[in-house]
Formats: structure tokens, C-alpha cells, sequence
């Protein structure tokens, strides 16, 4: 062996013990609310990922989209003959084409009836709750209200919030968050969003 | 109307604007370089949502596994039956696993063949090479051929990199960079992992 290996394998023998350490003392097992939030790429992809990746155990999803369910969605596409998978969809587009606080707020009332009803179901393993940190934001829905039903939410239930501006209440309370930063983002550089790969 | 509708409305409307014009100027039409890295969660599983949306619209997609693939994997079950999909996976376990540099490398090169045809391949539209960066970093990967194989894909071609400690001039090739970073991760508070969440 050279003193390379010698010293590679050494290194990993050190992160190895670490990792298994971690692991030995990772013993508590229920439902998390993991967040995926900042201004980068990723967030609502890495929640279809996770989507996909529960179905393929065969477990019940449902996913509720806020913003963008009236879009093109190639995941939404690829997994609808899913009789484990619901989505349930915002029934209206981006609140800044419709401009208008009222009906905006009557299509996420409605939706989040549906979202409500997923959170008190044992046999839905995993919730997606898409962009609803917009929803909060702009007051269509009240926070507290939100807050109460994640609390509430059947113990082995998993629940993902995407989005910007994830407000301080539901990061308090989430298992995982994550930033997602944006260092670089090829759409600034003039290049256009790409069927398939951004939507 | 009340005050708070209207005020609404016109930051909707500024909004629009600046996303309408940002969409007009973004007109180059190509495949892109995509980098998820940092050291939170969703790097792995917005690349594996990538590859949902992808195969939703019917495009080939490549999957190169190099550390993972020995695990059980809840995306590569649900999606295994797709014809458009292809997966190619590393034959060892974690590198902190084998603890053993020679036989790692010649394994990461068996499995770099795959990925090095893949990106010479037009027909596929999204090839997939996860936790790249850590063969790179500990030289199972010759840095320059892996960038000489990027720079020659097919232009229509995009590429997802995913792993921790991306390497500067993967970096700086890219088009989209983000960083996911962990602001908090329940496996680090004695949560166990969980099966259809975390893998």
C-alpha cells in the first residue's frame, strides 16, 4: 500500500466511525416536517423527488399544489397513473397574473380544505404542501390555523413545505430545513426555462 | 375594493413585470450544466425529481450512481419500469465502506465508461451523475476528463452534478448552481432515517 491509501483509508476509517456513531444514536422514528426553502433551484424538484422516491415503497401520497398547478408538470405527468398519488391544485395561476387578493384567497381556501383533510389521514404516509409559504404570506391563509394542523397530523405522517420566505413559526417547529441558494441561475444568464428540466 | 386588495394588486402587477421582461430576454435554447451541492438535503432527491419531469415528457434519461447505488433506493424502484430510463451504478458500497482507494478507483472508472457514453449520446436529453464530486475529490476521477466530456455532450444535452464540495471548475462551467444548505436536519436530533423519506 502507498502512503496515500494508507492515509485514505485511514481518513475514512475516521469518517466511517463518525457516520456509524450518528447513526447508533439516531433511534427516535415518526413522521418529519422538513422544509425546503430560499431563493435557488430545487425546492419543489427535491419534494417530487421525494414523492416518487415513497411511491416506489408503494406508500399513499398526497401532494397539494399552491402555486404552480396550473403548469406544465412533467412529475405530475409521469406519476398520475399512481393510485397511491393525489394532487390536488390551487384553481388558479400565479397570484400575480390574477392580481387579485379575493378570488386568489377563495382558490387557496378551497384547496386547503383538501390539504386539511390529507393532514388528519393515517394512511397518507408522506403530504406535500407545494409553495404554500405564499399562501402565508400574502394572508390567504392564517398561520396559526396552518400550524395547528401540522401539530395535529397523525405521528408517522411526513409533511414537506416548499418555498420561499419560509415564515419563522413553521421553521421553528420543522425536523429538516434546507436553503436552497441560489449562486447561479442560467435563466439571469438569458437562457430559457427548458420543458423537461425546469417545469 | 379595500386598500390592502389594491396595493396588492400593484405589487402583483410590478412583480409580473419584471418576471414578463425577464422571460422575454431569457431566448438562448440549449442544455444545461445544473449543480446541486452544498451540504443540506435535496441535493440527490431534486436530481431524481429532475428525472421524473424529464421521463413525464417522454425524454431519455441517464442515471449514474456513484455512491448510492448499493442502497436501496425508493426513486430508481418506482421508475425502473420506464424504457427511457437507464440506470448505471458504481459496484462498491460507501468509500468509508471498502476503506480501500485501489479497488474504489477501479470501480469509478468501470462505471465512467457508462456515464462517458451517455454524454456522447443525443438522444438522451438529461444524464444524471450523482455524487460525482466526491470521485473527483478524492481522485478516483481525473478532473479534466471530466470536464473535456461536459464541454463535448451534445448541445440539447443537460446535466445534473450532484455531491458535496463541487470543485471550482465544475463551478464555473455550470449554468445553474445551488447550494443546499442545512439550516437544520432531524438525523442530527436522533431521528432516525426513514424508508420512502430518506432513501
Amino acid at each position: 500500500m502507498t502512503d496515500r491509501d494508507t492515509r485514505h483509508q485511514q481518513s475514512m476509517q475516521k469518517l466511517k466511525a463518525h457516520v456509524d456513531d450518528k447513526v447508533a444514536n439516531a433511534t427516535e422514528e415518526r413522521g418529519l416536517l422538513m422544509v425546503f426553502t430560499g431563493n435557488g433551484k430545487g425546492k419543489t424538484t427535491a419534494a417530487w423527488g421525494t414523492v416518487t422516491r415513497a411511491l416506489g415503497y408503494g406508500y399513499k401520497v398526497g401532494v397539494i399544489q399552491f402555486i404552480k398547478g396550473l403548469w406544465e408538470c412533467g412529475e405530475r405527468e409521469r406519476l398520475n397513473d399512481d393510485a397511491n398519488l393525489e394532487v390536488a391544485i390551487m384553481a388558479t395561476g400565479f397570484t400575480w397574473d390574477t392580481q387579485n387578493r379575493e378570488s386568489d384567497t377563495k382558490a387557496c381556501q378551497e384547496v386547503w380544505q383538501e390539504a386539511k383533510r390529507m393532514l388528519e389521514d393515517p394512511e397518507i404516509y408522506l403530504v406535500v404542501l407545494d409553495e404554500i409559504t405564499y399562501m402565508m404570506k400574502y394572508g390567504y391563509l392564517d398561520v396559526a390555523e396552518v400550524i395547528a394542523a401540522l401539530e395535529n397530523r397523525p405521528a408517522e405522517q411526513t409533511v414537506i413545505i416548499t418555498g420561499r420566505n419560509a415564515n419563522r413559526e413553521v421553521v421553528a417547529m420543522a425536523d429538516t430545513v434546507t436553503e436552497m441558494q441560489e449562486t447561479r441561475h442560467a435563466f439571469n444568464a438569458g437562457l430559457k426555462a427548458r420543458r423537461g428540466i425546469d417545469f
